[in-house]
């Protein structure tokens, strides 16, 4: 019985996060994510409460499981861009429904800002100890990192796989990824480091 | 009279691009939109015609000012994400209704992918000419160079102008858009420039 609902529950927030990120939190609708879950739309409400707090679980899981996968290091910058970079890849829709949640819910939530108060510290710290260039702000460097670990994914629109569904070939797949944790190397390796400028992004 | 129509397509416009931007394009109401114009709804079906056709006007509209205001200069990257900034910073709606549009409406117009490619083409003789570090193929220099541009107001949600619709104070605003040149010039500038990796952004 309770295995029963842990499935169903599961059931429903895979269809939620699909619901969402096609059409958004106002244009996403109740019985499609019922319909689509096989379960009663009674259930939606009896397990998150409201269309809003159904998102807001979507949300909480897929930025868990983010995390999880792609811890932050503020050693390593250009690897964790690219570690950002395959999460992306991995899970095509991500990006839209971060997107619709900046659209429609702006502003950050306690725990973004949090998050992002925390990691700004640690490249504060970093900068600090000498292991991250300190000519930019920690907030520039975290906001540029992630930037360039989401290039493809919020700039390319029609070039991208979010864009026209279509996956990369995997060459030029490894391209992109190349090219995202080079740059982020430069903008971040110490003055005098070696690595700067050379193409040793394949380590990371 | 025919200022009167010019006029009032031009009340129309302004109030359609408050309009998408804040709701999107399934979102929005013509009737809001008409209500805020001063105008007849039914001047947006003679003019515009229906709302994915307004939508399209406005969009052309904004894109036209933007490569306007911000030419594309692959001799200078760094000062082109520059210029980039400084528009997204002068008209605080536009990321927004860029956005909506990569959500709503995926995959480039025969506009935008033909400008992509003359980019892309004009980076590639910039490489040639040892003009642009020729490491990265030109669309990720073209793609990376539009996302540093564009970080503060994709990426940073909740702390960012368009997050909080709270504008930054001088000096934070010229800390980051100097930061953001930096890291253009740092991955686009040929080796041995002498320039890579100093802070010469001011004169950019």
């Amino acid at each position: 019985m309770a295995r029963d609902s842990s499935a169903t529950k599961a059931r429903l927030l895979d269809a939620a996060f699909a619901e969402f990120a096609a059409y958004g939190i106002a244009g996403a609708r109740v019985d499609r994510i019922a319909e689509a879950a096989g379960a009663n739309k009674r259930l939606i409400y009896v397990y998150f409460g409201n269309k809003d707090q159904l998102f807001d679980a979507v949300m909480e899981r897929a930025l868990a499981l983010g995390v999880e996968a792609v811890p932050f290091e503020a050693e390593n910058l250009p690897g964790y861009a690219g570690r950002i970079f395959d999460h992306l890849v991995a899970h095509p829709d991500l990006m839209r429904l971060i997107t619709w949640k900046h659209l429609e819910r702006p502003g950050a939530t306690d725990a973004e800002a949090q998050s992002y108060r925390a990691k700004t510290q640690a490249v504060a710290v970093a900068q600090r100890d000498g292991r991250i260039d300190p000519e930019y702000d920690p907030a520039d460097v975290l906001i540029l990192t992630l930037a360039l670990a989401q290039a493809w994914f919020t700039i390319a629109g029609g070039m991208s796989p979010t864009g026209t569904g279509t996956p990369w070939p995997p060459q030029q797949l490894a391209r992109h990824r190349a090219a995202v944790v080079d740059a982020v190397r430069r903008i971040t390796a110490p003055r005098g480091d070696s690595a700067v400028g050379r193409s040793a992004s394949s380590q990371a």
